[in-house]
């Protein structure tokens, strides 16, 4: 029998996944495909967006990750397209440069979605969203920035800009955001300013259903309401932001006349697009996607007329088999579950075990966090709040990073952190890190840090 | 008695322990002026751009520092320059926008040095220098993008040139670049791929003396360079790099033709150049710099004609009183002392104890490493090889990095790479991340780390 190539595109929760349990031994030859080197544990990318955490400490090298298993090899590029009828995936461009080809016979696309700005694409150098660690240095960069600027401004209205902070959006990502900024402001920063306190900072919370944490059960989410406004956040609900430009934003609630907030610095973490890719497959598969850019898959994760192909994640939505799609709400455990089923679905096959059973989420539960000791929790039915969903939340996330010295990093600043309300990762670097323009790289100026 | 008013510009070694030791109780008031948020543990940057350090692990905020000293306040911005007559230093910019200036009755300048390219600010591009963080992650994404080219690379003469590294600068920093490059290549990267085996990587170390590390003893010349062609660095003395393009490098041996060496790897570790802020306060003090930019200081490390100006750390040279100058190499503990010794000379002016005997630097030892278990180090006359001046070296890090918190994780760090051969925060980031041009950003793309 020939070896069975199996491509994987997308090294995030599902992609990891599936390749890890497509075991060696099997007569496979599995390559996966990321545009990235690493895996990131996104559910913490925004602590790292807070200075609480640093980047290689959620994140792991796909090398290293595959490096014992012989039959995976790993290429970095990104994928331009699919020839689905020659079984081949079309790469833009590669680390050797020029496009290629990697054909296959089976392909799992796990390609991830992106923010979206409801046609306003122009917001997002504005109000940047949270997807790559690039992403959330730059976050990190504009909050830190903010307070720097806030205490050598002499115009209090000017000040109050600065001390300003917007996070569009009340789903997890956003509710962390905020209650972190507040935390931030109020605790980590307390005694770092001479002319300004941070804690008068402003945090605004703008979300555009009449409450946060929609995919919780309403009554956490009248908690982590209260939770988020214990902090400092101000939870503005049935809002919709309808401009933004440099100076602040505009938002619209639903009876009443628009609101001017101003504020430098906005994040984005409203509304969830699916990779391109999503559109690609769809196409090829003579099917059409969803506003949002969501393909359907079938009930086994393979796409219509396709079997051989399969595609997970929150890249798409999953059929249930009776005009429906399932309810999953793009978490990690959901990715990852259907990682595992794709597996296990291509390595049945090869033994000839027949066609599976329908894809089935097994839900072990859903937590948000929202600052010291509070978080929200669903698992099994149960409704946690408080110090209880805290702790889990902590043990979940350390148990789910990739690898034991990321785990001990983390740990380890989790506890500094707690301890001395501090975040040792609140470093401004990157572009214009030196407040003014260009003045990074090597011009041979003053080095101030020498 | 009116508040007197201490200015310290960088908080490099220098500044912070002048900071440091300047304090509370006296009647003073510090301000602390730097371009950058933190300080940082420069002599660990060559293990960032290798990635076996974060960022965030070898920084430490300078807010954080000070926060509990009511009588020190920082300054985010950037010096343009001093009017001595006035006392006031003139600011770039600052975080709120505008220029500004800062009142001082003593000042203290601590600006640091940057990399000089001998009239060839051009190669600085094609050949980067490791003096700030985002030098060290340009350094780190070019060496690992570098390894992944040369897997998708089919021509094997490029693909020779992807997997050439040249370090240019035999000292300490050079040295351990290109130690740490030969590991990754041979160990860590042993089994990460597929088409190439990593350890064939050419390191070549290029030096224009006829010994690396010139400030040790020679025989620990003779042992580092050893170490180094162990590890399967080639060690090229006597030759000065004589052009610098996108293809690689051309070096001229002293005696003998010009040579060439393919490479997209090059590293710039040769010739410092002190701080442009050590020609304004010659300008301003009415004397000259030498030929790379460093002023003289007079023995109790004030500018001449100015008892009020200090000027410190690897941005001058000290005058030994009798027409030459102390012989200091520009290392940190050197920074660190005189740091120390201008703050007991101000708390003694102001408690008018009279005039203070000249600096004089204790050496401790001077310790460089190698690689896995090799260093040298001369420590009061003892001279140091191998495994005892690793630990050495290893001890006197982890004491002297700032903080509690980056100790624990440097040390984790360190333990596991130590057992496993891994390095953890090998991420390519930032530009071009995924490898073709633009790909990162918030272009809405596929997000393969979902």
């Amino acid at each position: 029998m020939a070896t069975h190539r199996v491509v994987v595109v997308g090294g995030g929760f599902g992609g990891a996944q599936a390749v890890e349990h497509l075991r060696s031994g099997d007569d496979l030859e599995v390559t996966l495909v990321d545009r990235r080197n690493f895996h990131l544990f996104q559910p913490l990318l925004y602590q790292v967006a807070t200075g609480a955490l640093s980047p290689g400490e959620i994140a792991s090298p796909l090398r290293g990750l595959v490096k014992r298993r012989k039959n995976t090899r790993v290429v970095m590029g990104e994928v331009s397209g699919f020839d689905l009828a020659g079984r081949r995936v079309v790469l833009h461009e590669v680390a050797g440069g020029g496009a290629r080809e990697l054909p296959y016979d089976t392909l799992v696309v796990a390609a991830g979605s992106g923010q979206v700005y409801f046609g306003h694409d122009e917001w997002a150098p504005l109000a940047p969203p949270l997807k790559t660690i690039e992403d959330a240095l730059e976050i990190r960069r504009r909050i830190l920035v903010a307070f720097e600027a806030a205490e050598e401004e002499d115009d209090p209205k000017r000040q109050a800009a600065w001390l300003t902070f917007v996070v569009v959006g009340g789903g997890p990502t956003g509710v962390e955001l905020a209650g972190q900024i507040a935390e931030i402001a109020r605790d980590t920063l307390r005694h770092d300013y001479r002319t300004i306190d941070p804690g008068t900072a402003r945090v605004i919370l703008v979300e555009g259903a009449d409450r946060v944490l929609t995919t919780f059960d309403p009554r956490l989410s009248t908690y982590a309401k209260g939770a988020l406004e214990h902090l400092g956040v101000s939870v503005e609900l049935d809002r919709l932001v309808t401009g933004v430009d440099a100076a602040g934003v505009t938002v619209k609630p639903k009876d009443g006349p628009a609101e001017r907030i101003d504020s430098h610095t906005i994040v984005w973490a409203a509304g969830v697009q699916a990779s391109p890719l999503s559109r690609a497959l769809a196409h090829e598969a003579g099917t059409d996607v969803d506003r949002t850019g969501h393909m359907t898959v079938s009930p086994d994760l393979t796409i219509p007329g396709h079997p051989e192909v399969f595609a997970i994640g929150d890249m798409v939505r999953v059929s249930d088999g009776h005009g429906g799609t399932l309810p999953l709400i793009g978490v990690a455990p959901e990715a990852m579950q259907e990682g595992r089923y794709v597996a296990r679905v291509i390595r049945d096959r090869l033994q000839g075990k027949g066609e599976p059973r329908p894809f089935h989420y097994v839900d072990k539960g859903n937590l948000a966090t929202i600052g010291r000791m509070r978080a929200v929790g669903e698992i099994k039915g149960l409704r946690l709040r408080g110090f209880l969903a805290w702790a889990a939340w902590l043990g979940v996330h350390l148990f789910y990073l990739t690898g034991i010295q990321n785990r001990i990093l983390v740990f380890t600043r989790w506890t500094v952190s707690f301890l001395t309300h501090g975040r040792g990762a609140r470093l401004i670097t990157g572009e214009g890190s030196g407040i003014e323009p260009g003045s990074s790289g090597t011009d041979g100026g003053p080095r101030d840090g020498a």
